[in-house]
Formats: C-alpha cells, structure tokens, sequence
C-alpha cells in the first residue's frame, strides 16, 4: 500500500457545524482555505464546504485564490496576504477580492479598478504584522472611504490564550476604529478567537485550523489519519545500531520495522529517537534518526509484524503530535507532503 | 513580485562536474532525484542533469519513478524504497528498476517478472534500515542468485563524519558481502560518501544533497535563492509587540517590515526571533514568530525600504539556515514549499 493521508468529511462536517453552532446563527461562518487547505487539498474542500453551506473563503495568496475559483464559481474568495497590484488584472477576471492592508494597496486599487470591484480591509491592531494601523488610516481615512469595501477584519495575536488581557485591548481598538468607517461586515476571529466566545464574532468568523482537527476541544474532532507502509522488518541483537549516525543503539534483542514516510513527507526529523507511531493505541517508539522518506520503530511489543502503522491515534491527536515537535498544528498539518496520497472518505 | 525559489543551472552544472571530477572517471555519476529533486523539481532538474550526461537517477518512489520516465525517455530509474510489488506492473511499464530491499521482494520479483527485467539489490552492512543483511543473503543465496541483477549497493550511516571507523565497517562488510554475489555494478556512496575519498566510490556514485547546494565545500557552489516580496513596512515604537503571542517587544523605535514567506513555505517556525534574512549582505533579524504565510523583520539597518529580501547570502548558506533551524541542507530543501515559484537561470 501507499503512503495515505485520510481524511473524514464527515469529521470535517461535525467541525464545521460546531463553528456554525457556537455563533448561535449571529454570525456567518467563512473558512481558512490557505495553504492548500491546510494541506488537505483545496480542490476537494473547497466543494465540500461549500455544500455545507460556507460561501466566503480566505486564501493567503492570489495564486490559492485562483485555485480555489477553480473548484468554486459563486464564493468570495479574499487574499489574505493583501492586494498583488501587478495582478490586478487576475483580481477582476477571476472575481477575487483582495484584502487591503495599507494605503500604497489602497491607491493602488483605486488606479485599477472602478467601484464595482469591491474590497476588504484589514486593520492592524496590535499584532503589527498586516493591516491599517490607527495612524495610517486617520490619516488617509477620505482614500479608505473611496474603497467599495464590503468587510473590515483584523486579526488577534494571542486568541489561543483566553486569560490574555490584549484579547480585549485588540477588540476594543477593533470596535474604535470600524466606528470611522462604513457599516460593512466586520471579521475579527479565526478559529481561536472563535472559541473565546460571541463578543468576538462580530460578522463573521474565519476558522481555520480548528476545522481541520488541529484543535483538542470536546465539539471538535480529528480529521485525517495518516497510515504508513511498512517496507521491513528485522530483529536487532544488543548493541546493534539504527540509522544515520548509529543515534540508536538496542540495549537488548528488539524487532524493528522500516516504513515509508520520512521528513520529505513532514515527519520531522527532531522526532528522531523521541516521536512515535501507533498500532491502533499500542505506540510503536521512533529510534534511531527519521530519514528524508524512511523511519524506522521498535516493534518488539506488537503481536504481528504490522502492514502499516498510523501517525495518530485516538488518544494521540495532531496537537499532542505537534507538542512532540516543538511547534503548533498549523506547521504540521502544512507540512504533510506532496508525495502522501490524500484519500477522502464519507 | 511573487515568493520566488531561483535555480542556477550553472552552478547545477558546477557541481555535477565537481562529482565527476572526484571521481578520476573511474565511477559512474549517477543522482538522486527523489522528493521531487530534493524540492528544485523533477521535471526540469531530470533532463538538465540528462544533458550533462546523467544516465541513471534514483528515487524513493514508485510515483516518482514514473514522474522522472515523464521526462526522460532513456535513463535508467531505480526506486530506492524497495519493490513495491502490488505496483509491478508499473516497473513493467515505465521500464523501471526496483531495488530490492528483502527477501520476499526478491520472491515477489521473481514470481512476477521473467529474467529480461533487470533489478538492483541492496545490502545492509549495518544503517539497519534498508536492505540484505549478511544472514538474510547467505540464507538466500540461491534465490538471489537468480535474480537478474545489475547493481549492488549499500548505504552508509556515518559518511559526514570522516573520522568515523563506522565506514571502514561498513565498507569492509560490503566488499565481504558482494564477493558472493555477481560481478556486477557495485555502489556505496551518496554525496558525503563521494567526499570520504575513490576507495568509496566502487563503481558508481550516487551524490543528492551535494548537487543542490546543500554541504559548503570549497568545490561545490550554492544552487538556490530564494526572493521573499515585502509586503509592508512600518514604524513601531518603544514597547510596542510583535506577531503571534507578542514574543517580541522592541526595546527602540525601529523600522519593520512583512513579507510572504511562512511555515508553510519552509521557513520553518523554530526560526521565529532566531532567524534572520538577507537584503544583500546585511542581515535584517527576524523578530517575533513566523507565521504560516508570513515573516517580520527589522528593516531598520538598511538604506532603503527594499522590494524583496533573501533568504540566502554568499556568506549564509544552505548549510548556515539549517543550523539555525537545528536541523540539515536535506530537511530544508525538501521543506520549500509548492506555494514558492521555481525559477531557472543558465
């Protein structure tokens, strides 16, 4: 068998009815979709979300934008990453539209396009990464107003952490400075901020990774498995050493097993001698360094010699897998590899 | 400007010749191509590599296997994960050469094929990932035997370590092992291997990450750059925080600046207020965390706001950035994500 990524739409459908349940209706509900969603395939997502009912999508570059209109006729569909004005020209043909950050794009879009083409605008409010900042947009507020925007957002920079007092400084700025602005949707919360509660719903939520199952949370659930061929298996006497710069040596007789998957296909290699794969909930230990498309894992307490072994397990979520790596589920969902067969089921 | 990853076919051509100069012409130079040419791009890096006079490639893959045949018509391919026999009829087709990693490939080979489908074999003298191990060939030889074979190799675990006994180990156990085994093409060594001196060459070499720029040696050149477009650039003053978290706070008034490149292109997020990237020679130091499509930057040491920073400079390489990422060349370079054009200059 092949290196495969699964994944549940039907999981996928259970996450994206608790984001609709926890706006209590008050909300839309709109999707992260960038990075090829999340490394699962925007090709298939796209469509399946939009049965669901989602009809505005978020992309981080006019390149996913395209894909996505691609596999979507009717949706918005926003470049997060802001406005490419020496693509203007794919913004109008495809029907995209650009998510404003500062006033060159503004000027910029007023040059390309007529009021028809609407837009949307993002407002820096703390995190000091994307957006008008207060100053910027008193400033040249009489060029904002000219823009046919159609949605205001920001974004927060510590919503995973809900004892954080610059939630509320960010939303409070937030609120200030749509004031000065036209009444249009306003956007605030992907998928933590989301889960801080309604007052941060404003229009629209964006989620993203929570859809994805990169969030622990009891509504949530897991959305891909990944199942990993095993090409061999040995047993190892004492003393006997595994992979690239012998880091392993067994310390009795064990039984190893080499699958075909290897940081190339994001199993990162900072799993070496220390991560894990599973045998339904039975852990198999990662020994010895992960290779570009090999690992290799103790087998010695499994009661066969396996087919494959899986990367999750119910009790081993892409967040516990994430904290193994050092990191957070987003780089590890986005790293998922090319060569990793997506198969979708029901 | 679009995210951009520039390929220098020069400097390609550069270290292709460095290979074979290292050699004396006493060895095949042969490639590894997998993982989609180490990130660069199987399609164009295969026929570049043909008209240098390459004539046989290895991958990890049947599906990669068959994407190097897309674009080659003549080379030998051989699939280094092993003989994936449910797909036997694939090799069949696409005139692909499986490497045999066991004894029930050998089996399955045998059973599936006549003998005018030739094989490689490989042996394990001591990585204990891949491969023959010396009782496993001894208690098969007959069956071996009978396979239609044209190449012997084998993989050493400690070859960027020169001083390593581990290689004479493995060396001396190879020459032990091929004594039984027909006398046909033997080889031992990928890139660091190449470099460890003729006695490992035997009679084909197989370099990967040295080609792609991925070991500083004198001989071999940088093949990569990567052009990240600034998005914005803004002023934030004493105290004011940056990015996810607010891990960063600026100690003075500086000048920052957001480009498109994050996580999810392989700038990996361990670089956050660790790395940094380059306008020329300078280093502008990353602040804050990386983020999936993003990166911030202190701009304030530069003479101007620039279009684009690098990620490389001559004196920051391949090698330098996956130190800093805690990692290898290898992992890097695989981690580069689709998002990012390739781009190939002469």
């Amino acid at each position: 068998m092949p290196l495969e990524l699964h994944i549940s739409l039907a999981n996928l459908h259970n996450n994206l009815r608790f984001f609709r349940q926890i706006t209590k209706n008050s909300a839309e509900l709109s999707a992260v979709v960038k990075s090829n969603a999340y490394g699962l395939g925007i090709t298939k997502i796209v469509p399946e979300m939009e049965r669901f009912g989602v009809r505005s999508f978020f992309t981080a570059t006019i390149s996913e934008a395209v894909k996505v209109r691609s596999c979507s006729r009717k949706s918005e569909i926003f470049t997060l990453n802001g406005f490419d004005f020496l693509n203007a020209k794919t913004y109008k043909k495809f029907k995209i539209t650009p998510v404003i950050n500062n006033i060159l794009e503004a000027q910029k879009f007023i040059d390309a396009f007529d009021q028809t083409h609407e837009v949307a605008i993002q407002l820096n409010t703390g995190m000091n990464r994307l957006g008008l900042n207060k100053q910027a947009l008193f400033e040249n507020l009489d060029l904002i107003k000219k823009l046919p925007m159609n949605l205001i957002l920001s974004h927060l920079a510590c919503a995973d952490d809900i004892s954080s007092d610059e939630n509320i400084n960010q939303r409070n700025l937030f609120n200030e400075l749509c004031q000065v602005l036209p009444k249009v949707r306003q956007s605030f919360s992907a998928s933590h901020g989301a889960l801080l509660g309604t007052e941060f719903h404003f229009d629209m939520i964006r989620p993203g990774v929570g859809l994805y199952g990169g969030i622990k949370n009891s509504g949530l659930k897991g959305v891909i498995q990944i199942k990993v061929p095993v090409l061999q298996s040995f047993i190892i006497n004492e003393n006997m050493q595994v992979g690239y710069n012998f880091t392993y040596k067994a310390t009795q007789k064990m039984t190893v097993a080499t699958l075909a998957m290897g940081y190339a296909d994001g199993l990162p290699r900072i799993l070496s001698n220390n991560g894990k794969l599973f045998y339904g909930n039975i852990p198999c230990p990662i020994i010895g360094r992960v290779s570009m498309d090999l690992v290799t894992v103790d087998i010695s307490n499994l009661p066969e010699i396996p087919q494959h072994l899986c990367v999750f397990s119910p009790e081993y979520e892409v967040e516990d897998f994430a904290k193994d790596c050092k990191t957070i589920s987003h780089e590890v969902l986005v790293n998922f590899g090319e060569r990793i067969n997506r198969v979708f089921s029901g």
